[in-house]
């Protein structure tokens, strides 16, 4: 996201490499979704795309480098989709159609509890990025539920912070519930924790 | 705990061996805790109580076995003063008590969290076991809402499954938020959650 020259179609080797690249993180989020980051080796990610592991540590120096990209990968999808929402319609519409974009993405969505798990231990590699990500999105969350609170589109008046730590826990909780168990609702259930949140 | 025997105080071999059990559990609850389920080994879990492996093998035949133990461990852990607490002061009384106890045992906390992420994965041996815990604690929880909201004890008057689902997802996602980063305050957040879900 941070490359302003991701967006530009790529040809010859800068274009090789970029798809080499994304190919390695990709087949990292599959180790690490299937070992957990610690049980994962840079060896299995390199084997399952038929390189070298030299031709990885090109590309990617250290496993936690790899990890970075994978969830900065992850988490980024939709982000952009989000804010627009967020300004046309609101949190509760945006919140809505995000879950609604990430049911097609189970895998990552269980990728990113297991890392968020696993980085909970202070000597993680991801510790330091899943520490700075909630800050963030709670910090984010809680402007944009501030704005909506003077718009009138939230009348929950109580503070918006606590409102927004409230709300990624409990999207955080029901995408497990529903990752442990497929048949839930995952869209009713956020519906009807979003009533609660922000429409008492 | 379906042992009726289990609070009686034992004498010899069988206190011994009930001893090494619960030295087992403790062992494999931090091996797991560590490297994830997948990650651990039993080979190591007997290494760091000086045992053979086989002396573990002869308490849990298999990794599977010794990993309910600890899951049912870690789990049953204040399960009785909840339900203490709730027929006499409520729900949200006794979900506050319950937080309040669990703060003294981050890493117990970080295990079933972490062991929940990995088991969202079907072919989990802890899958199962996941699956029914939520199925179970949201459909008692669920009936303890119904109640607390027949006596007039939580104003909200939405479906009390929905609230229950939405109740322990939040607890799960704000738990999360403070294994991640221990400042954030847990019982504040909680007790935030608590209004916005039953009290609007």
């Amino acid at each position: 996201m941070s490359d302003q020259t991701a967006s530009r179609p790529r040809r010859g080797p800068y274009a090789k490499s970029a798809r080499r690249q994304a190919e390695i993180v990709a087949s990292a989020a599959s180790v690490f979704s299937a070992r957990g980051y610690r049980g994962g080796s840079l060896r299995e990610i390199a084997k399952q795309l038929d390189l070298s592991l030299t031709a990885v540590v090109h590309h990617f120096p250290s496993k936690s480098d790899l990890l970075v990209a994978v969830l900065e990968s992850a988490d980024s999808a939709h982000a952009d989709s989000f804010q627009t929402d967020r300004r046309n319609e609101g949190v509760a519409y945006a919140v809505l159609q995000f879950v609604r974009r990430n049911i097609d993405r189970p895998e990552m969505l269980r990728l990113l509890a297991l890392m968020a798990a696993e980085s909970s231990a202070s000597d993680h590699p991801a510790h330091e990025w899943f520490r700075r990500r909630y800050e963030l999105t709670i910090a984010t969350l809680a402007d944009d539920i501030r704005q909506d609170q003077e718009q009138g589109r939230i009348s929950n008046p109580r503070d918006p912070y606590s409102i927004a730590e409230s709300l990624v826990a409990v999207w955080d909780g029901l995408q497990l519930q529903w990752l442990i168990d497929p048949n839930r609702d995952l869209v009713a259930a956020m519906t009807a924790a979003l009533k609660d949140l922000l429409e008492p």
